[in-house]
């Protein structure tokens, strides 16, 4: 089964990469470029066959691992 | 209009990153990780408000600055 992980930012936490891309942009003469929030996204192969322990899988890694819960935050899609 | 990129290596470029996730995930204890592959997910908010000038717009961000589309590829969801 396949997961996809998103991890960003909690909002109100400092984004200094996604600052440095807005800034960039702005200076490559894109206008219109109001915030920019970079994060990470981590696509896994996974021997689990159901939905519901892929899921409980990738959460528990995300708590573990993937994640820093005290300033990220992370969002699961399995299949 | 909100944007969303995902800029991931390409397939067959290696990728340590998601190579360091997979190795770390085994050593917690967790079984059945196959591949893992990391990449970079960037969140614009664009002034513009149709959906084909946001899109053209973002695509020519992934281009001149946001993927190195030598080794990556991106994708791009308005809205």
């Amino acid at each position: 089964m396949k997961a996809r992980v998103h991890v960003m930012l909690k909002d109100g936490v400092l984004d200094p990469q996604g600052q440095a891309v807005a800034h960039a942009l702005g200076t490559l003469g894109f206008q219109g470029v109001g915030e920019v929030r970079q994060g990470k996204v981590i696509d896994l192969d996974l021997a689990a066959t159901d939905r519901a322990t892929a899921e409980a899988q990738v959460r528990e890694m995300c708590e573990k691992l993937l994640a820093n819960t005290v300033i990220e935050r992370y969002d699961i899609e399995i299949g």
